[in-house]
């Protein structure tokens, strides 16, 4: 098969189309006919050579993929070859094929075609298990989710909009908030020109948020420590501002809040299966009815990866860019 | 009445006994003789002016007493004058008489006198809400506890005991740590003479402890971090190193961590009741049938709460420290 390699790791050229052996699927394991993948912003590090894949997976890019299944490896049950499914992957769905567990598959939502639904299992399983199952946003509270326009964005705007809270973003222009206020976020917020603490205050009646979604990590701790309601939750995801930053543990204790941070790839396979199935049992169903939505940025050919890296290198995107096979 | 009162804020000395007016039961709160009260080290910051009582609440220092029930306000159900009780308090412990809203009363537990009841209400609310109804302490799960030797502590120790965790503990000396080995702790470290993170990753095969319940803040943080297990949780309580520090995001998201920080005194009274309520279903019976039981250092009379605050400034004491009327 083919598959993006990345024989020297840099920039977008870095990414290579080129001939690989074909996975093979092992015990619990289904093959995928890989239709369609997306970029994520561990994709982007994994090429700088700053996000190396967990032992045992793919030495490929890609967290997730659409496809059909075209072989079943020993034990695995509830999927049969021919079926159209996504699923969230360690790593090689960048690729023609890859071999996943199968706790980690999921049906496509009605209704969904198989290239946009490879926009999905990344970022509803981002979002379900950070948004609800660690911070455990609830009816009637807020979220105040930084980049809001981005695919984690986009995803958790509806989702919590679904679930009954209220939702504040920021995002770094008037175009990219515009596009989160059409998927229901109530307070919209640019960064460049304000102070997402005030706003979020002023948009709370002084409380702050009870949930902060947030991928920029040590640039916005103070600040976020700041926005929190009492007993908030702080969600980080991501460190696009840096790793280390003073903790006001004084302020922290002053509203019983908490801070955690997580990612998905190197959870064990129980955990991620465990959080698919949450996301299949809570997400799907929103998907099928309408109410949450993909958001498809663009569709750029698997071998033309290098540019869409580029894009998201640039954020000059909305929601998720998919790569076809 | 008589109350500890402090006129200027200061040492030990600036508690004074004296005459001060009778506290009225309010709606929901009922009116206890206080048999006895308790130090808690948030005491010793408010005789120095460091933590003055929420709004609404007694001036007079004391976070928890024991005595019996002499008046109901309106609309209190549950509890009949003669009780014998003891009550979480905002303040007012050090005194003849306090009023207190009737969800933070408990009944004695069974087999404990008036005067040793009164070691509890602060130390079971504690460790129960941050040990187990934040962090989730496990069966089989690893607790560390900061100082293992203090009211906290030997309460930490039995109620992770209890439930089938494996408990280490950090104390400043020999003595200390013989004693938490009593209440069952697997995991003796001196901190003046050995690496906690060093000691519980030994004692862990490399994990790490699951849930850490610290009492020191800023000066443990980055090593309470790299002591934590995947998907482990640190309980913040209190803050004796400070209240600043730099934290590792990136170090936290590899190990999919969470931080917590909370207080008892300033939480509305519906989260005081639910806690109180949870204390009684789980953590009264363990005291109730002996596996569980208070650790008294020594009883002083209230009048001599300056000896008392003495000892517990000195941190020479084991468990808690008992004021009589």
């Amino acid at each position: 098969m083919r598959a993006i390699t990345i024989p020297e790791p840099g920039g977008p050229d870095a990414l290579v189309w080129a001939e690989v052996p074909d996975p093979q699927p092992a015990e619990g394991e289904v093959l995928i006919d890989v239709a369609a993948s997306a970029v994520n912003r561990a994709d982007l590090l994994q090429r700088q050579g700053f996000y190396d894949p967990p032992p045992g997976s793919s030495p490929y890019p890609g967290l997730e993929c659409a496809g059909r299944i075209t072989a079943l490896g020993p034990g695995v049950h509830g999927w049969a070859v021919g079926d159209e499914v996504c699923a969230l992957l360690a790593g090689g769905g960048y690729a023609e094929k890859v071999a996943v567990p199968a706790g980690q598959v999921l049906p496509l939502p009605d209704g969904l075609d198989l290239v946009t639904a490879a926009a999905l299992p990344e970022v509803a399983c981002t979002v379900w298990s950070n948004v609800f199952m660690i911070a455990h946003l609830r009816p009637g509270e807020t979220l105040l989710v930084h980049g809001g326009s981005s695919g984690i964005g986009t995803m958790a705007i509806q989702l919590a909009k679904a679930v009954g809270a209220r939702v504040a973003v920021t995002a770094g222009s008037a175009e990219k908030l515009a596009r989160c206020a059409e998927l229901g976020a109530d307070v919209l917020i640019d960064y460049h020109q304000q102070d997402f603490v005030a706003e979020v205050r002023e948009a709370t009646d002084g409380k702050g948020a009870d949930v902060i979604l947030d991928i920029v990590g040590a640039k916005y701790l103070e600040r976020n420590v700041k926005a929190l309601a009492v007993n908030g939750r702080l969600a980080i995801i991501g460190m696009q501002g840096g790793v280390k930053a003073e903790l006001n543990i004084g302020a922290l204790l002053a509203k019983r809040a908490a801070i955690t941070a997580a990612g998905l790839r190197a959870r064990p396979l129980q955990e991620k299966a465990a959080i698919v199935a949450a996301v299949r049992e809570h997400v799907w169903p929103l998907i099928g009815n309408g109410q949450v939505r993909p958001v498809v940025d663009r569709t750029l050919p698997m071998a033309d990866a290098a540019e869409a890296h580029r894009v998201v290198d640039a954020s000059s995107h909305v929601g998720k860019v998919i790569l076809t096979v």
